[in-house]
């Protein structure tokens, strides 16, 4: 932390500032510019929360030098985490890829899915029961019976489970049935939900919100860590901007920066992050090119009749299609799908 | 809805669609221009939810037509609504300032604030319980034993309390305390808790989210009506720019265009919708100039001890200044303090 | 400026940088935190123009801690900026205001406009000769005939002449017919522009581009300022945001900061800030309980018709009641109109 | 043009509305639906130009159903477009790389680059001559100087040159030396040199404006094919959003989008992109993969001795680990480098 005084800052606001930092066994480095006077603060960040050292006399404005998280960060593990969820790993050379309708609409539905889903390799199967929708006149998800049916689908074909949890109360209900729980964008700062899926022993899938700042987003998968869930997965799924062609804008710059900033593996949901069908491949291919640990697809036997976001699901021929596509880029990486 | 069709859809595409519609018990009219076609779909548009038309052939793109909010709309109620919370009423006449510290911290502390908002004729106070903070490092409040504490303060001077519900689960515990339940820019999407506080019978202040636009907004309170609870107020408290001098960008221009929209009433929050004390006067001024039905303020008895938010609170001289300066915004406006 | 060091910096680097300081005629002041150092810089920052000091080893990153404008800056100049045009001041206890049509169309339009002004003791017409249009298609404005019905507008009433130029070769032809230059958003980064009109002694209105700071805006005034033209006003428009309703979201909150940065004057235009012309009235009144020197409003003698941007013109009995209200906000802020 | 009456329109506001647009010679369909009427607009929509029909008795709002661009639509020309520049493509199977520094420094410097992207196999040598920085006292550029050094770059090596062009008093000056001439970001809607560029017989790189919509870019693009010249090459490079990481944000979904929405090639910047050097290789991979005919690329001999935008630029070792990585890429897209 380094506070910045006003040109019109005298000796004693200085001296004020020492003596408080002093009373909060933090040191303080004085420096004389031309202009201003500028005072490093030296000591644990943590016994400044709270006091607002904007308002002393002479203060103009404090800047912060250190990130706020610290199990996230890439100092506090400089390798980067890989997570098990049963046989597989999410952060390892293997890609991940979490495919499966945006809603879970019946069995012959995601049954369906699962099957081919078994048929092209992959591990695990992703499908809301509890859908956070704008509207409440909209489709609202099938609940616990959607949960039921996803157990099904796992019992059948042996995929790993995930969906989304949107509120603490129906936190013991999907655990019983789910291998990852999904925190979703419009939960991201909801911090109960976050606490308490911190206290569970399994990981969790965090997508960013849609207007949370990287550094949000890293703060909130402290929430979760420091209760002792160290198994967060962060997913970027696109954030607001003024651009209206997409639904949101993919923002992929996240997933070179988050592996410099955080140990934790990220994937990209290109399905969410653009609202468009016929851009999920090509953005698809520039995740994966851009360092990502695997992607989010939605999948779905016959979009057009989906119950929810049909318009940005793919058919299984589209989701072959993409999968071809991804395991090639993926190879030139080094990696596997 | 308007359904555009591509340039290059054919005589049966159109013909499919028509089919659909008329399935679903809507009508289709057809208008050929020059460049293509477009057809108007006739009829209630819930019956179109979750039938993914864009996927058709030949579509090319929707339109939507008519706002999905129905009782939240100027339409549903063409007169402004006012909501009666004890013997005061918010969105008549009558200004509503709710104003007190960010955080409850102390006995002392909002008993001092208590006191002074009771001789300044205010009628509301606000303090914070359950603070929902970026960093899992930072004060968290004080939970039941702050709502305790807001009763308190009401016991002694007939103050009405108002203060943030952030989960479902803590939703009973703070019902007992509150006489306005107060939704934070955070959650405003959390519909879980939108439909449980729909089903109280207690007012709620809902805050528009950092990222939401007004449509979004006036659908979360329309998740409250839903359930029975009508008496929603709006509260603008910035929303995300680009900009950074200000923590948001105070977005006053809502405040005209929800009164054409709803019926509902809406104040206006400029200490955090500026993070900035020193803009909470000239904004607070400018908020009931644009027509706003209230204020919500962030006063504190030493703004310099605050345990969170002290650089946005105003201090006692500050509260009256600003007191002083709205009343004479309201009275050529026909309107009180 | 501040260093921030990497937890990994070595002794060398920070030598390394001390003795390029040096080199540079800037001193270094070195702290060494818990985790870090951090470096403060002495000197005259310009010196570190063009340094890349972000690639030296050990370094983390740089801060800023002085604003980079100086002229426009209130530090330069304590006291607010009143400019003088004609017999008429900018910035002064009497409010501004600068109305007009979005584009003049003939004769009878402007003079229809100038008499109407004229009746109601306004001072400034504006209206647009060139017009910067989003489509090549769209009505691109008169040219030098529309300057010249403007000054003829003058000649008839004495009112003082605005209107924008968009290119350094319609220059010259402008500031023959003009009072006032306006420089528009979408060329506030024009440099060559600001340059330019910065080597005349004509009062010129900065107006802010859609995605600027309030920084780059502020360095906007100082290209103008540093060929010597002080005579610059500010004058908000709205900025670009996610929300869709209005057309650019006015950001008021930057009147009271401008304020606090900068002695320039600055005024508000709602018409092109909301594109609404029901947001005109309620907004202007924000404008000036906010602080704002004056508004810029869109004034038609008949929208219906008119050539461009009708929907936020106001009629004349519409710019009536806009002054009648602004009035009574005026006077209660010891203002006049 | 799709016309959405009021709930409250009457019969004669629908007359009203017909009769003006027969005047016009456009069609008019009426479609009643169960709430509101709406009308569909049949004929040129430009002859609807400066008509204000939101104002008319009983209108609501206007939708607007077809692109305002036409030369620069798929529509057009239903092939993606190659531009030849010299002996070189863009927009074909070989990958175009633009590579060079921010700014042109010396002799020394701009001869270095060239001599050794020429050993690369590259045809275009960038490098800034007029450089439009945020602040006036930032290093402006050697001006024509800066052109004249890369006139020898070319002779010596060969290389097309691609230099900015900020204004259009410098244009004619510039077309001299250039191949390419390149619109920056800030002038993307500086209208009047986009009109003088597309008289000239040279390609352009139309670079996208930091908060320009996709469709204001492509509008942008017709305003310099509008006049002849088709040879016009998108460069998306970032938009301005709330995060502050990265200087921009990249958008790579506008890559596949402007595909189907245009026949005109793209590239991709990713070092103004994102402003920071180690994301360019990652960003680089990630906007081949997501079809991108191209990369333009900062890079120096030394960056840490650049006078401009050091830290975002590649020294020559890391230009050859990007093309190495990007060359991989490319081959599993059926693409050259």
């Amino acid at each position: 932390m380094v506070i910045v005084m006003k040109t019109t800052a005298t000796n004693d606001d200085v001296k004020n500032i020492e003596r408080l930092l002093k009373r909060l066994d933090l040191g303080a480095h004085i420096s004389e510019g031309e202009e201003r006077i500028i005072i490093g603060v030296i000591g644990d960040k943590r016994l400044l929360d709270g006091v607002p050292l904007e308002l002393m006399p002479g203060v103009d404005k404090l800047v912060p030098i250190v990130e706020p998280y610290k199990l996230a960060s890439r100092t506090f593990d400089p390798e980067p985490s890989t997570i098990e969820v049963g046989e597989s790993q999410i952060g390892g050379k293997k890609l991940t890829i979490v495919a499966g309708p945006c809603a879970v609409e019946d069995e012959e539905q995601i049954l369906k899915v699962a099957r081919y889903l078994k048929s092209q390799g992959i591990d695990f199967i992703r499908g809301g029961a509890y859908k956070p929708r704008t509207s409440p006149y909209s489709f609202q998800g099938l609940e616990e019976e959607g949960l039921k049916l996803l157990a099904k689908a796992r019992k059948e074909t042996g995929l790993l489970v995930v969906s989304e949890v949107i509120s603490t109360e129906f936190l013991d209900q999907a655990v019983e049935y789910l291998d990852v729980i999904q925190i979703g964008a419009r939960n991201m700062q909801n911090f109960q939900l976050l606490r308490e899926v911190g206290r569970l022993k399994k990981p969790v899938i965090l997508k960013r919100g849609l207007a949370s700042t990287i550094e949000e987003w890293l703060n909130a998968a402290e929430y979760i860590m420091k209760e002792g869930n160290y198994d967060v997965i962060l997913c970027e799924r696109g954030i607001r901007t003024f651009e209206t062609y997409t639904r949101n804008t993919l923002d992929l710059s996240c997933v070179p920066l988050i592996k410099e900033l955080s140990h934790l593996p990220i994937i990209v949901d290109p399905s969410h992050g653009t609202g468009k069908g016929n851009l999920v491949i090509p953005m698809s291919r520039a995740a994966i090119a851009a360092g990502a640990d695997g992607l989010m697809i939605e999948v779905h036997p016959d979009p057009k009749s989906a119950l929810s976001d049909g318009p940005q699901s793919l058919d299984f021929d589209g989701f072959s299609e993409l999968m071809g596509e991804v395991a090639k880029i993926a190879q030139v990486l080094d990696r596997e799908i």
